[in-house]
């Protein structure tokens, strides 16, 4: 196969991504979790208050994988770092190296920032990716686990009632 | 002890808040990875390209416990969320219900926000701390594990040479 291309998304890949992480999480077995839309993805990657940045990797016209990152900051490195949200590639495109020229890229990226670190995370059950990953120089964390909140456990921590879904 | 104070931090915290990332780290038996200094906190909460956000918990002047967050993206929920890179309370002022209060305030932040979710990460051995966010409603995932890349890896995986300390 052809090298992929990777660049920065345009506002006109925002359907072709938001598809992918509809795949992505059909992979994952979380498919429930995914409630975005199309204006949400908009909104975090091009609207006024934007949140993250993405790449594609496609193959002509064809976008076949992407990587989706925010900025994160260490207290202990004293650095801005790239927090790597998804990366993904299609199925019949693996093992063709986009996987790798995304990191490549996205570590390109870091670097040209200066950035102290690439941070993201993995299933521990997807020792395909772990290996991907750790042939490419990054380590899996053992000791520390992801705690999370939440919509409802935010209101319920902050003090306030839960929204009803049904009420004015 | 009386209630402790919860306020968005000021620039004359900084000091403060740096002597205590390195008791958390210390507390964390990760103190070798602590390299920050005073002036890379001000500028990752006050500098142009700030990043990070911060609240600090005072008795009187003195500060006894802080909280350090960025906002990250979910593309699953579609909405920004508040991580928690860093919560603290000085050993003395623990139980005494400084954390909840930081918590509850990090909480309504990302309900006036409209945040999707709060993350945060936890030490697998730190139980007080898990059975702590528990309580508050927060789940632990046990799935998901940090992958992490540092400098001289994102430089090799960039293909450039790693630098040099000593050179020009």
């Amino acid at each position: 196969m052809p090298e992929a291309t990777i660049r920065p998304a345009a506002e006109s890949d925002v359907p072709a991504i938001q598809e992918m992480i509809r795949e992505l999480a059909e992979f994952e077995k979380l498919s429930d979790q995914v409630t975005s839309t199309d204006a949400d993805l908009q909104a975090a990657l091009f609207g006024e208050s934007s949140c993250a940045e993405a790449l594609v990797a496609a193959e002509g016209d064809r976008p076949i994988g992407y990587a989706l990152f925010f900025t994160n900051y260490s207290t202990f490195n004293g650095r801005p770092g790239l927090y790597l949200e998804d990366v993904y590639v299609r199925p019949a495109h693996r093992g063709t190296g986009v996987g790798k020229q995304l990191l490549k890229q996205l570590a390109a990226i870091a670097a040209e920032r200066d950035y102290g670190r690439m941070d993201w995370s993995v299933l521990d059950w997807n020792q395909r990716a772990i290996d991907f990953y750790e042939s490419h120089g990054a380590s899996v964390l053992q000791e520390w686990r992801f705690v999370r909140t939440e919509r409802e456990g935010i209101q319920r921590l902050a003090g306030q009632a839960a929204p009803s879904g049904d009420q004015p």
